[in-house]
């Protein structure tokens, strides 16, 4: 071993000990009759002393040559600090160095490890090992590996068995784009990586595994939007004889669990919301409810009046900005802009300042007297000193555009608090998807998810008013886990496939073997999925996954570290009997 | 919920509780007036009775149509069985019902969902969630599971932090083939998933992470050998500011701990043998110790007789065979067909019976005197009843064919009792091995591993007597992990992939990352990794590794249950930039 005591364990109690440490040199400082080093490793940092007096002379000169990262091994005596430092758990102490030994030496990093690095994005990815050095990544790291310890612990204690699935699995053209793996022993086939462990989990199920989990990593070959990972990681979750208040309950156990071992957060039940209810209050399936600032649809009060816009809208439709009304015009023009810009896609907005002696004033008081903006408000549950912006078009789109300045406005007013937890499941998901483009109905969640019961005639009639038994869990506005109780039944299964437009051939041929398995006593079952990345960063009170994954790819999909992917040679295209059909 | 409890969990002291059962029909007993359910879960065994003054008519009916494996869910009292069976938990008690809901029927499986069933491989692999119905599958995933559990809260405790690594990285032609991805966004380059996320724990090392651990798939397209699978689990570990007593010390007690709490066999400190010693002794560097038969070296006792067979051999080497000297000809005869089967490859075997009254009898007492033989028998350590077995002829492939008759023995005499653990490190290994068929060397353990201190030199003179720290953990004659210090320095580094045959180029474009991260103080480093399969076959007390993986591929790497790997449409080779190129 090359150390006795780690860089952050030391404290007064050991003064006078001898001691062995390694680590890395964070910084040095040398005044020429002494030289204090700031030695670093996972665990801290410890200063080192050097003096010309005390310190063997040798020894003091090696300690001259050290630079930022030269990675070394010091023996010492444990003495007090003269000037204390309260900041550091070790700042009590330091070694009185008298052996030296340079394990490695460094060239200058090419940024700084500090928590505020002087690195940019790129260089910190193509560098990530010195990176990691850094407190926010290291700790990040840590702090994963700190969540997935408590789901595998506390899901096991309730009898769940985590079994690994296989990567190598079939390709089924349905859903997000699969990552293909050319097979040489199967000469023009292909393994796919899996999407999720969908259909083996439930294959568990009816082998009876019925309480089943897995951390397990995921791959999607999709276009990266900001924030997205080709690979990235679930923790899957199945239970057989089980109904949605079963899974409902267990999952928010979980939950609950993790935020208090993890932040010593204790919450009560979790609330539950309507798919419905949600998309009509916060035009979003995924409200962030830590704050107000609620939809309130304003067809009633602002229509068959004189102003065109509203008349012809399917929906008009406002918050209330609290504080609002004291903005200036340019700060509302400027907010009219940020509505417009093609990211939210609004053609304009409507405001009305509600002051604090009462009055209202509009940018549409041609239109409408103080009585109507009355209304307004109290539809919107503005107050005075409120703002209403109000907008207006197709539903869809202007629930989109609404929840899009509903959340601005929160970032704004500092209303997402990080350290505020507000977990919210969101039920009766649609089963049916409209895919505008297409004009074809797809399944909103998967072709396995069961629709309400009674609900099924309705698929012939009204596809997109089917709902199903699936649910989300969000957090802070964001989804961090979702599921649904799934079809075990054959029949209602090739139903399932018909409607979603496989023929009987497709169906057959991509998941014959789960429609097979169903005939063998499959129980009821279902389950849930958390993205794990997207959980560990925001029970780390970030917004971006990046720093809590050790190797991340680029927006290219590309690990800028490595260099992959890659070329590969002649000789391994061959013996997987592929070439190279470059457009 | 479905049930107030499992199928395991009801005693005598539930008797009079109203109870709610589900699971799946075991077997049925229909006696006319009255019929007996075995009703089964994940938990265990209930028996339902159902008679027909008890019962509710409707549901007696009902439960006359019941076949085997379909899944119900009943309610009844739990009554005291007539009958008691002592070897079930729940032999104490059965269900009287009086409401039973079909939740689904089930074909007639196509073997039988018993311990010892009718099903061949083939037919359970297609079939495989009924097989992980049967106990001695679903046992063994219950119990890898709890192995890997245990793994994780063992090397938690000891500040490890398991970190998730890549599964798409980059394609190194060193070493096994490789599965590949093409990438969609990267025209023309491909990913590759990790043989080993060895690098990636390295540069973890780099930057700082001392102590990471990780359960990994790892992948590599081999021909596959019986009990090898293209997809496979390890239990991946590196520490910095190590060495190598420091590894083999956490590894151990890991190793220990998993006995103890999985086993409760208390073992004390593993046996250390050297790779040297192993093969000279055992012929294999992964030797089964539960037993003996040692290997005697014959040569100087054996050779310079008129025996040309030996005279011209490189080594004549003898094991003692307990209790073999009463094999009749006839039974000789087999074992020397057996050495010379081709998959063992001798050419012959030479045998002394010692006899009970001190006498020898040899199949070349033509050639050898009772003295000569004595000092055979001195040499192997043979006692009176003992069968020597000699063989002879070029140094590794003599030691490889007497390993498999010692291993073949001791299996006919009982030795490698499955109760049995014996670990054993096996250390020193060699650095380099010389490819016969290429005339070149290459990495034993891997590109990365340090020669023991002071033999570099010898890599230029003979690299094959370089000796590595590199070490393996073998348990009852199986390598379950194996590691190495790895190299640090750069210059190191690259000395090493010049002497395994990389240009400077080939070195830099496929490990480039990695010596460059040595240039910013990497520290002394080194690991091991377990595999898991493996692992928890032979603590499990098995042979096969097949049972303890839920959806194992067959020996095409095929997955028979899903039909995978399986063509993929044009489109989707279009977007990938390939095309198919069949032989």
């Amino acid at each position: 071993m090359y150390r006795s005591h780690s860089c952050g364990e030391l404290r007064a109690s050991h003064i006078t000990q001898e001691v062995t440490l390694a680590g890395w040199v964070q910084k040095s400082r040398d005044k020429g009759f002494m030289i204090w080093v700031d030695l670093r490793d996972r665990y801290g940092i410890t200063q080192l002393i050097f003096d010309e007096e005390r310190t063997p002379k040798d020894v003091f000169e090696k300690a001259k040559a050290l630079g930022r990262e030269f990675v070394i091994q010091v023996k010492g005596s444990v003495i007090e600090r003269e000037a204390k430092n309260s900041k550091m758990p070790t700042g009590d102490i330091e070694i009185l160095v008298t052996e030296l030994t340079l394990l490695n030496a460094s060239l200058l990093p090419p940024f700084t490890i500090e928590d505020d690095t002087d690195g940019g994005e790129d260089i910190r990815m193509k560098y990530r090992y010195l990176d990691i050095r850094r407190n926010p990544v290291k700790n990040s790291l840590m702090f994963r590996h700190k969540v997935s310890m408590e789901v595998r612990k506390y899901l096991s204690a309730q009898d769940f068995i985590e079994v690994e699935t296989p990567y190598l699995i079939k390709s089924t053209p349905e859903g997000a784009r699969d990552f293909v793996v050319p097979s040489r022993m199967n000469e023009g086939q292909f393994y796919a990586l899996p999407q999720s462990p969908q259909t083996f989990k439930q294959l568990l199920m009816v082998g009876g595994m019925d309480k089943y989990f897995q951390i397990v990593k995921c791959f999607r070959d999709e276009d990266l939007r900001a924030d997205r990972q080709p690979e990235f990681t679930q923790i899957d979750c199945e239970m057989a004889f089980v109904e949605q208040e079963d899974i409902l309950n267990v999952f928010e156990g979980l939950t609950r669990h993790l935020l208090s071992e993890i932040k010593g957060i204790e919450l009560e039940k979790f609330p539950r919301m309507t798919y419905d209810h949600a998309m009509k209050t916060y035009g979003n399936d995924k409200p962030d409810i830590r704050f107000g600032m609620e939809f309130g649809e304003l067809n009633e009060v602002a229509q068959h009046k004189e102003f065109g816009i509203f008349n012809s809208a399917e929906l008009v439709v406002g918050i209330a900005v609290p504080g609002g009304a004291t903005y200036t015009r340019k700060e509302i023009d400027k907010l009219v802009d940020w509505v417009r810009r093609p990211q939210v896609g609004a053609l304009g907005m409507v405001y009305v300042k509600c002051n604090e002696d009462g009055t209202f004033k509009s940018s549409v008081d041609k239109f409408y007297d103080q009585d109507d903006l009355a209304k307004w408000a109290e539809v919107t549950g503005a107050k005075a000193g409120d703002l209403i912006c109000v907008l207006s078009g197709n539903t869809n789109k202007v629930r989109a555009q609404l929840s899009a300045l509903r959340m601005e406005m929160a970032t704004r007013l500092g209303l997402r608090n990080p350290a505020e937890f507000a977990p919210l499941w969101v039920i009766d998901f649609p089963l049916l998807e409209l895919d505008e483009e297409t004009g074809h109905y797809h399944a909103m969640h998967h072709p396995f998810t069961s629709p309400k019961p009674g609900q099924l005639e309705l698929l012939d009639t009204n596809p997109g008013d089917v709902k199903a038994n699936a649910y989300d869990l969000v957090l802070n506005g964001n989804e961090i886990g979702g599921g649904s109780i799934r079809i075990h039944d054959k029949e209602m299964q090739a139903t399932m496939f018909k409607h979603l437009g496989f023929t009987e051939e497709e169906a057959k041929a991509q998941f014959g073997f789960l429609m097979d398995a169903f005939q063998y006593g499959a129980p009821p079952h279902g389950g849930l999925a958390f993205g794990l990345d997207r959980l560990v960063a925001i029970l780390g009170g970030q917004e971006t996954i990046r720093d809590f994954i050790a190797f991340p790819k680029n927006n290219s999909g590309r690990d800028v570290m490595i260099d992959a992917p890659a070329t590969i040679d002649e000789q391994q295209l061959k013996e997987l009997s592929i070439k190279l059909d470059l457009h």
